[in-house]
């Protein structure tokens, strides 16, 4: 492998200080000059028409200096899609969950504001509503949004020949796997801060996952050009894909600074976040797989249906998301699925880290260890027979270029001491293992792509500019290595400018896993941009030529005679004393195709990235509580850049889909969610975290930066299942239904005592 | 002429509502988390030792959080060029000038900074003073610098034969000019405000004439490196060269943001901007002129002094650019010049609007006047005569590349009504002219070149990204003009973001009369850049060659059939969609040397604008007040891209150099300056500006952007003897001394009545 000066080597994020003293803003710490304050009138009813909204009382309270509803929203919907936006920013006509956004307003105050909200009156007229997805299926289930069934988009997939491979199996299993919401918790909570100048320039601060997609989606339902919009940078508490949508409070906090000529902020309190913001797809899925004796998958037909809550958000991509997970961690010739999205009147599901795929792969990896177990084969050997291989071309048409999933559910099984503990630990404990694959920057769009600036300045040190966004996965640190590592600087030396939509190059985004491959990419191409141009001046003047000449370590220098040379600061005075600064630029796309949102069809994938983990639980069979002293992720990313994150990605990957899996449910009554708070909402602590064994995998894709894919979702999807499966080893009861809380297993183990008896 | 659809219109300014609206944030309008406020203690003496400094009780007041003396500037000097850096950001060791800066503070609110300024108790042991350049220059005079003779600065300059060329000349005249300071009177006092990361990155926002160039000043007294300062851009309120320099404010809002890790503002009141920043230059200037019987100039020579203040700032450059303003407007084959900066207990003088030249050009343009009438010329006559013409090479090797000043002449004497009015005026009544070059992008250093992106979006307009700062010149407008006219757009689709040293390229900035020539080149070159780009994904989707294309109004199509064609943004979209996003690059840098500031030798300057004014005025005889009912000024600014910022700057730079000749004056005792208010600091009111006829003369520089050279400063050069010459021409009194107050021509009248007697 090459050897590397920065790449490679764990660096701290460069905001690190910053956050950890508190000197880092966040948009809810932004004040401007003349700030009005916002917020929100939300729906009390789950569904209901609005006969009329009176806003006259709070306009005319002092201190009050806009009131907007569903009359100002411009007849624009929100949508990931074109087609499949059905949401307006304010509801119009009518509401459909507890939490729908009826009004906002903006006032001088946080106080006048809610003031001003109760004096608005709304007149409902209330329907009947429905809260589960295969009852809101059912003939004459009230009609949410005019969708046939309430089915909004279904994806079909029908590779090989399902029919005639559960002929050729000799073993076929049918199980049903289910599970619930789960909010994303982010420490930040959704605030939006727009300043619109009369020039016709709105300018926006809000936690975002990329600059470019938010002023795409705001141009669309504010129905202003693109380049009328700026979104800019502030520090972000966290994202998880919960803040990749438009929100109505950055509709409203721009539509009411457009009114007032004046800055209005929107913060949205914790109950907010938790009640009317966005949250994991529910799924139901139905799935039947037939395999050969030996273990060898060969047919598998899958039904699912997810609940999209009130309105659509992402939904087509969580159904299609789901399905590419049935059929690409591990081979199978003969796949068939149907998946549904269905309204409901609960509130919105969108895009959570291992959005759509963790609810396939917890079905998948579950029902793979029933099988195993039935056949009598060892849960590890069982994966290693249908592990994806390199060179393995998909159903889909993509192909896998590099994979090192075997090799992951080698490392973690020997990491976790699967051989000596499998069916050895003593009762009420067990192991359990489960993989994945990540579908690396997914080509969903005409924002798939990334370009990069370079910029040197007269201390020889760069600045990079990129439209990438920090979520808080130190995506900056580790484009600053990628930049450092190309131009030879230390780390240190590399500043960055990033995600603003104004004054940084478009940017792919923190979506679809593919910030550092392709975001990387484009840094690369920047740095080896500038670098040439660096080596260019200094062949000049140092009377070489330029493929004679190395960088390193801010010094360019003769490759033959190391004492010849001159530092970069001394480079780039001379570039700018004959007028040449030395300004790089690089872009990168995937060679794919877009993503066929119904099908799935087609190279809509550059690579794909791999992990497994091996969980080790301990179940209190008194009290149903299940922990976890210890467990072993794995993860294939290509090549780490910064090792230091990849093993944060995996350890908050870990915490993440334990608390999915254990104890995060969403309670609700009559669509009125219950527990909107971090005191009733179950999330682990920190002393409830087991002990995380990263490991980390690297096979070196060819077309990645320095061969990396990604490694912030994928070891997500591991957990649910490997704790599942764990859990089974360890009391022989089988939870199908996420989370998998204490109620749960006493139940189940009273069953199996039962059935025993 | 070419035709163009954008450059060449009048514009409005793209921020104009903006700031009518008051919606524009000034720096001092902002406000950041935790911010302090920040406040500076001056000397009270003129000239005196720091024998101590005791800071202990203003450290205890509660709310003071950081108070920094001379003991934190870290031994580095403020100054423009290294060699002349002579000022700490805080005195050390002594004060030089009332107002000198002592201390500074950082507390919660103004009132505690006040009150701890008090609190600072400052022991010190006064010295001898001198006020006047010519006693500081004498020996025995109080030492301010250890510069002999209080000699801070020396330029020498000696073509041809002057001793010949007297010699050879039928007339020689001796006179003495002077002239006193002038503020700048920006309507934004000096602020700044800095805020310190803990990563080490120091973020500051400040009116300024260039980011970088405060970024490097900044970087050299901090002693941290360029990639960690990043000086933002805010709406800045006027500047004029005042804003150029470092000021105590920076570095101490610096300092402290830095101790007390919280961002820290400082604002000056608009006293302390009189009698603690800077002003114009005041000059002595003994000029000798030698002329043929036909007017024609045969030999100068020159001494000239200048009040440099306590400090140097920018005394080296301003005698150098008065000596320039000796030889380049006007020819003449021998020229001797001799200019010395001297040191005096006043506040120091800097750039403003004219520096330097504005003095030699009202001599100058004085004698002229007083020689033509002893010879029995013309004095439009006289000027037509010696003026520079196209292809001049001048002493100093630099080319008269493109001249209109003979247009310039003739065209002011046309619309002002020369012929008729000279000489047949009513009593009172006068006219004069005078005339000027400018020295167009003088190149003063590595920081004299720009670069500049453009950005598509994907409605198919553009941004501009470009390090150019707007002090009110309208600079953005302006560059979007010559963006659009380059792309093909309107110039409403181009969006600018600007004046920012980390996310944006390096820029000239608005010095020398750069921005338009130099950033103007590097934006049209990036246009450029990104129109081939469009052109080429334009000519793979239209199935044509890139050079068989058009672009105009945001459509690209067949030169041949204007049918077929796509919108600026389907080819935005397609090059997205491939991968490919429009970013254009371009720079720009004179084909120049460094100007060599203690000879001038060399071509520094690539291009010259000229200017000419005929001003006409009448005399109160009774009282000494001047009035100027008319006043036709034209400038030769190679192309106006936006004629009507061309007529602003012309009608601006009237007003401004009327203020100089006829009122605004600085009153002193003992080092106190008496009238710093606009109560008492005369400048013209709207009432008091004369009718100005506005002359745009375009002769079309070939290097120019569009063949531009610049207008800002120029048209100011021509007032002070234009009017000198009028009143002169009105009655009969000539007046050397600027300003040209009332009490001076009551004396000159009673002078001249006693001698007529």
């Amino acid at each position: 492998m090459k050897e590397y000066s920065v790449v490679g080597n764990s660096v701290a994020d460069i905001h690190g200080i910053a956050k950890a003293t508190g000197s880092a803003d966040y948009t809810d710490d932004l004040v401007l000059p003349r700030m009005l304050c916002g917020a929100i009138l939300r729906s009390p009813l789950p569904h209901a028409a609005i006969l009329n909204i009176d806003t006259s009382a709070a306009e005319r309270l002092p201190g009050v200096k806009a009131v907007i509803t569903g009359k100002d929203v411009l007849g624009r919907k929100i949508g990931l899609y074109r087609r499949s936006a059905d949401q307006y920013p304010l509801a119009v006509d009518k509401v459909r969950y507890i939490g729908d956004e009826v009004a906002a307003v903006a006032a001088i105050d946080e106080d006048t504001a809610q003031e001003a909200l109760d004096l608005i009156k709304v007149h409902y007229d209330e329907l009947p509503a429905v809260f589960d997805p295969t009852e809101a299926m059912k003939e004459g289930a009230p009609n949410i949004h005019d969708a046939e069934r309430n089915i909004s988009h279904r994806t079909s997939m029908d590779f090989g020949d399902v029919e005639q491979g559960f002929k050729e199996a000799d073993y076929v299993r049918e199980d049903r796997f289910t599970n619930g919401a789960q909010v994303h918790a982010t420490m930040e909570p959704h605030v939006a801060l727009a300043s619109y100048d009369p020039s016709g320039k709105l300018t926006m601060w809000m936690p975002n996952m990329s600059p470019f997609v938010k002023r795409r989606l705001l141009s669309r339902v504010l129905d202003m050009p693109e380049s009328n919009i700026r979104v800019c940078r502030s520090y972000i508490g966290g994202a998880f894909g919960g803040k990749s949508m438009l929100f109505s409070l950055d509709f409203s906090a721009a539509l009411l600074s457009i009114r007032t000529g004046r800055p209005v902020k929107i913060t949205y309190t914790r109950e907010e976040v938790f009640t009317c913001v966005q949250k994991r797809h529910p799924f139901i899925i139905e799935l039947k797989t037939g395999v050969k004796k030996d273990g060898t998958l060969i047919a598998r037909e899958c039904r699912a249906i997810t609940d999209n809550g009130a309105y659509n958000y992402t939904g087509p991509l969580a159904i299609y998301l789901c399905c590419s997970a049935l059929y690409k961690t591990y081979r199978c010739p003969n796949i068939k699925y149907e998946g549904v999205c269905v309204y409901t009147n609960r509130m919105p599901s969108s895009a959570m880290r291992g959005h759509g795929k963790i609810s396939m792969r917890f079905a998948d990896d579950s029902q793979l260890d029933i099988i195993a177990e039935e056949l009598g084969i060892d849960p590890v050997d069982m994966r290693l027979k249908n592990a994806r291989q390199q060179g393995d071309v998909l159903p889909d048409t993509s192909k896998v270029i590099s994979c090192g999933l075997s090799e992951c559910i080698e490392k973690t099984a020997h990491s976790a001491g699967w051989k000596e503990k499998r069916g050895k630990l003593p009762p009420n404990r067990g192991i359990g293992i489960s993989c994945t694959h990540g579908q690396t920057a997914q080509n969903i769009g005409p924002l798939s792509s990334s370009a990069a600036f370079i910029k040197f300045n007269e201390d020889g040190k760069a600045t990079l500019i990129t439209g990438a966004v920090d979520n808080g996965q130190h995506t900056e640190t580790m484009l600053a290595q990628i930049a450092a590592e190309e131009l030879g600087l230390p780390v240190e030396d590399i500043r960055v400018t990033a995600g603003d939509s104004d004054t940084t190059p478009t940017d792919v985004g923190s979506f679809t896993m593919a910030l550092t491959f392709v975001t990387g990419n484009a840094v690369k191409a920047a740095a080896a941009d500038a670098k040439r141009q660096l080596l260019e001046i200094a062949a000049e003047r140092l009377e070489a030529k330029a493929a004679a000449l190395e960088a390193r370590d801010g010094r360019v220098y003769l490759r033959e005679n190391r004492d010849k040379g001159m530092s970069f600061a001394e480079v780039v005075m001379a570039g700018l004393i004959k007028g040449v600064p030395i300004l790089g630029k690089g872009y990168y796309m995937t060679d794919t195709e877009y993503l066929n949102i119904w099908t799935g069809m087609g190279k809509s994938v550059p690579t794909y990235s791999f992990a497994a983990q091996v969980a080790e639980v301990e179940v209190d069979t008194e009290t149903g509580q299940v922990t976890i002293p210890e467990t072993s992720a794995a993860v294939d990313c290509g090549f780490a850049i910064n090792p230091l994150d990849v093993e944060g990605q995996i350890e908050s990957s870990v915490a993440m889909s334990q608390g999915w899996t254990l104890s995060e449910e969403f309670f609700y009554d009559q669509g009125q969610m219950l527990n909107p708070s971090f005191l009733e909402y179950k999330m682990p602590l920190s002393v409830n975290v087991p002990r995380i064994k990263p490991i980390i995998v690297e096979s070196i894709d060819p077309q990645g930066p320095f061969g990396a894919k990604d490694a912030g979702e994928v070891p997500v999807h591991t957990g649910p299942a490997a704790i599942a499966n764990a859990i089974y080893d360890a009391i022989g009861v089988r939870i199908k239904d996420i989370p998998i809380t204490p109620d749960k297993i006493l139940r189940a183990l009273r069953e199996k005592e039962a059935s025993e008896r």
